[in-house]
């Protein structure tokens, strides 16, 4: 083991540029990085292997660059700028040295493009499948960090693309919306956010609990993706796409809400359209009742049971 | 596995004391800490079952006091102060809650006495058995982390406490040496430093690498610990207790060079005596000569094999 941690870290230190926030960089106990004086934002997700990508059918590559994407998303949901990652490997023995290689080529090009620094990576193996733990830092911008708490009511809900069907690829593939939320920080006042991770409905439910509120979605404003169409057509089993666009899980789109005259000018703008090639629509309404509804053409309201899908168990059976 | 995470998350949260440094705790996408000016530390250590520790043979709170304990070494190893840390936890299915919250319970005594804040946690569930990754930031003192690469030539080499033996227990119920770590910078000029995790002579060897020096060891000055006698004796395979305080693992003690004047200042003193029970001892010499030797009672200087166990492997045999 020991001699897979060193081939390793041999490797990686070759292949880490320099990094302008990184005063000590890994082979001491610890590596030490500058901050902004905004604070350091923190988040942890371990992926799996036959739980968040099946490697018998994808790429190392691809759920190497996943394992990192995830993370950033989480920083891009508080609007904030990725600084760092920490990243510790569990790897089967069988193979060990090239599965650590892959799953960091799939990841430094993201971590390039993004300026995150690599600043500690632990690799184990052991008789069991592959687990990749990423824990990424993060600077608030001077606005401060974007939390779920801060949504009004009156506020509209938006979110960036279109949503569902992400088990046919996307939840593999997306590309973090970290340019796109520290943009829209920047320009507009948004009031709360968060990243769709488990599903639209269930997030948003979320998002308006953790601010005392409630929220309304408008189903037929809900932009549906393709996949959603193609995976509700594939499945066969009655359900429609815009089923899979409200409970899907691992879009990885931004869901936040903004007072309605900054909704008015953000809808107008489509400030993500030319740079990001993405659009923003407005889905619904943050309310001052509890729970999560949905409102008809008529403005009718009725309630909405927050369904997301459990994609860490079920998201990867077709992926690959 | 959201059910899980969801029950486990609303029990983390009851247990969680405030802490000064935590501006928005788990609960966001990610956390928010307030850090002091001089920058982040961060160390991430994977630790599982069957590798670091058998959950068939320990109590599981033990196992979870030692995730945390060998990050807060790290920390320690940099002389710095331990803030926060983000916990990712792969669960065997069965009985997964139960699992989390015993794991929980042997590492947040031990948080709460070096006043570490549990800033994330992810839950997953899989099919394979438990692996835990703690990721742990901390902040350095005003007079900066202590490295591995500073130490100089005719530096004293000292470590804490005594060696060798750890499989029998210890490398479960270590204590880092945050505290000590913290009080012996704050008070003497060190050069170099890290703990011990792989072994005296394997760690000495990388520390004098790099610096760019060499080291040479007085074995009979090595302080050997009654357990690597015990462990020797118990073997029985002609292996003394000096060469398991020499080369096994986990014995996460601090590993340390300071020049002679503040070297024999410190020996003198043994400031740790008093709070923590803990003797310093002069083990050799920071040598200009790469490579690791060994000098005999008439200053003879013999090459000397780094010999490090590969612990993450094989020391966990006896333990529990």
């Amino acid at each position: 083991m020991r001699n897979v941690e060193s081939q390793f870290l041999a490797w990686l230190k070759s292949r880490l540029p320099a990094h302008p926030q990184v005063v000590l960089g890994p082979g001491d106990d610890a590596a030490l990085l500058r901050l902004a004086g905004g604070g350091c934002l923190v988040t942890v997700d371990v992926l799996s292997d036959g739980v968040d990508f099946q490697l018998d059918r994808v790429d190392p590559r691809r759920a190497g660059r996943k394992c990192l994407a995830v993370n950033l998303s989480d920083i891009a949901a508080m609007a904030a700028r990725p600084v760092a990652a920490a990243i510790g490997l569990v790897l089967p023995r069988q193979g060990a040295l090239d599965l650590a290689i892959a799953l960091y080529e799939g990841l430094l090009p993201l971590a390039e493009k993004y300026g995150v620094a690599i600043a500690g990576g632990d690799v184990n193996t052991w008789d069991g499948p592959l687990a990749v733990s990423v824990t990424v830092l993060g600077e608030p911008t001077t606005r401060g960090p974007l939390c779920r708490g801060g949504a009004q009511v009156g506020d509209e809900v938006l979110v960036t693309g279109a949503l569902g069907g992400s088990i046919l690829g996307h939840h593999l593939d997306f590309e973090p919306r970290v340019s796109e939320a520290l943009l829209l920080h920047e320009r507009y006042v948004l009031h709360a956010g968060m990243d769709i991770s488990d599903g639209l409905t269930l997030d948003l439910s979320r998002l308006a609990a953790e601010s005392g509120k409630g929220a309304a979605i408008r189903p037929e404003d809900v932009p549906i993706a393709p996949a959603a169409e193609a995976w509700a057509r594939q499945l066969a089993d009655g359900s429609t796409p815009l089923e899979h666009a409200l409970a899907d899980g691992e879009d990885f789109e931004l869901l936040f809400t903004a007072p309605p005259d900054e909704a008015r000018r953000l809808l107008a703008d489509q400030p993500l359209r030319g740079p990001h090639g993405v659009s923003i629509t407005a889905i619904g309404q943050v309310l001052s009742e509890p729970g999560l509804w949905q409102l008809d053409r008529h403005g009718q309201r009725r309630p909405l049971s927050p369904r997301g899908f459990e994609h860490r168990e079920v998201g990867v059976q077709p992926s690959g």
